[in-house]
């Protein structure tokens, strides 16, 4: 059977300073009615049950994502004691799946991902499963890239340079490349046969955890105790071990890269991963001027704006290009290509006795 | 004796969302401890005694004036039941002045500039108080203008082109001249013998009065009954009565421009009737980045802005020329060219029904 593992225990600093550490990104709703988190559950229908889906996100979160996911059983959301990056925390829904279903098939998707073409989207994922049932493969999904951004890691494919995304395919992967530098990344654009990294990745539960034992042995014997402990009383504990035992490593690094028989799926469905407010502009619907306004605002001579606020006037007199977010304690004014150091804003928090702001 | 009548009437708009009809720019303090008010008495210190100020406001502020100058008499503030520009103001402060002092000098000052050098605005007040008093002259005290502006009237003297700022004269006035257009304001400034029209006047209160009597005849009707009505039951009745009698005028336009024996004290003593959030910021203190800053802040890669917050915390990231001023229930995010515009919102305001912002 296919089950989903959604990928939710991200904070989202980015954000700031809508997202909090008691109000992350994936539990936004920048763009509309849903959050994120919804968003992702939701784009799963026909292919995913909600029945199927399982969350995997902070243990400080559980309550949270049980409230926001009415339609995902309350069992099926579970908290990581610690947070130590994907490797734990796939290896973790990975185990428990396979307790439950032997013959499970595992989606796994981040919680915080847009995706504007739900029909293709789905088209992809159903080639990719397919493919990870099939022979045990391990499968990832890549974006055709439409710029050299270098927030993102590359994937290259084996196959044609010109891909019919109507009918989507799977190609063996020929090798994993980090965040690039702007010339790597220009580099990757032009060879045509580079995607990017979408961190959704599809494989049996039991492929996954052979491939772990092999390429990640640690992380392996972290968590291999908790199939006897799934359902007992010391289930709660065995998970707190598992993730002190574990280091903090990504799946991709760990296996991915390392691994034999891995195939992406190459899609265009219109994906972003909203790294940060800029990306919201960007998918925001705007005005004839280019405004992107959420709240109470008035804007005078002012373009190419966005503006969120929760509940206050905010006003924008003859400004361009700029971000304005109000929230309860604190307003951000950001210019937008300046979107990516509003992380250093919160780290700067941390680092000076202002915590309760983040 | 020397009195000084204070103006502190305004409503300065162009402090939204600051100043509000609550809380108009005189009772601000924008630069530091002190209000704009309460400059205007302090800076008066060895001139004018406080016992010998008056203030006259609208009613609505007269609890606050009062509280904002505890050494000035409390009767010394006077209500205007409605605002009617500075003639009529004028007109009530004379015929007060004079049922107390016959001989009294009268010295008329906007309660909303800024001068940064005391000392030579009390060498100006007292020539020009000296002119007043020697032979019924109306003067005005004219500022030695920095640029072309067009947001101040000018007056042409009679003159030397360069002036001696240690050992200010009274001079002739030739012309008055309204608020002119850029080109002309540059034609001014080539001329050499023009002023900025500051707004601060000195006469004798029996002179100012005649002056009115003969341009400005029903104004004059309107407030000559006071004479008989101050110190008795019907003054109040009498003051509305004068006010609602008198058309809306200014004393420039009224009498200035009209009368003969008009002369004016060239100054130079860092003056400015901060007009708008520009001016806030180029009077301020500036930090190396030339950021001016109140309340609590990170600026990160910002520059040449003013941020003003009242008690939220203001984060700017990659801003530069830009004025963000937060306050309790709206912020304004203004590019600094455009801060005249703020007028604009409040009428916004008004027309939209949003006057709980105003």
């Amino acid at each position: 059977m296919v089950h989903a593992v959604i990928m939710a225990g991200g904070i989202g600093s980015r954000f700031w300073p809508l997202s909090r550490r008691a109000n992350p990104k994936q539990f936004l709703n920048v763009f509309g009615e849903a959050t994120l988190l919804q968003n992702t559950v939701a784009r799963l229908h026909g292919v995913v049950d909600p029945g199927n889906c399982r969350v995997v996100t902070n243990e400080r979160y559980v309550d949270q994502t049980r409230a926001q996911l009415p339609s995902v059983p309350p069992a099926n959301v579970f908290g990581e004691p610690i947070s130590r990056n994907t490797a734990p925390c796939i290896a973790y829904a990975a185990f428990a799946l396979e307790a439950l279903d032997p013959d499970a098939t595992m989606v796994v998707l981040p919680a915080d991902h847009v995706i504007s073409d739900v029909r293709r989207f789905q088209q992809v994922l159903r080639v990719a499963i397919e493919r990870a049932e099939e022979n045990g493969a391990l499968v990832t999904i890549g974006i055709s890239p439409t710029h050299p951004a270098t927030g993102y890691g590359y994937v290259q494919y084996d196959g044609p340079p010109e891909l019919d995304f109507d009918n989507p395919t799977a190609y063996p992967v020929l090798a994993f490349a980090e965040k690039p530098d702007l010339a790597t990344a220009e580099r990757f654009l032009d060879s045509g046969d580079f995607l990017w990294n979408s961190g959704m990745f599809v494989w049996k539960a039991r492929t996954i955890i052979d491939a772990l034992e092999h390429f990640l042995p640690d992380t392996y014997e972290a968590f291999a105790p908790l199939q006897d402990a799934f359902g007992t009383p010391r289930e709660s504990e065995a998970v707190l071990e598992a993730f002190q035992a574990s280091r903090s490593i990504s799946i991709d690094y760990g296996v991915m890269e390392r691994a034999d028989k891995v195939y992406v799926v190459p899609g265009s469905f219109g994906w972003s991963d909203v790294g940060d407010w800029k990306a919201v502009y960007d998918l925001s619907e705007k005005d004839r001027h280019g405004n992107a306004i959420r709240g109470q605002t008035i804007l005078r001579g002012s373009g190419r704006c966005l503006v969120h606020s929760d509940d206050r006037l905010v006003v924008l007199v003859g400004m361009h290009d700029a971000i304005v977010v109000d929230t309860g304690d604190a307003v951000l004014v950001c210019h937008r290509e300046n979107a990516q150091d509003v992380k250093q804003v919160v780290d700067y928090l941390y680092a000076h006795q202002l915590e309760r702001f983040v």
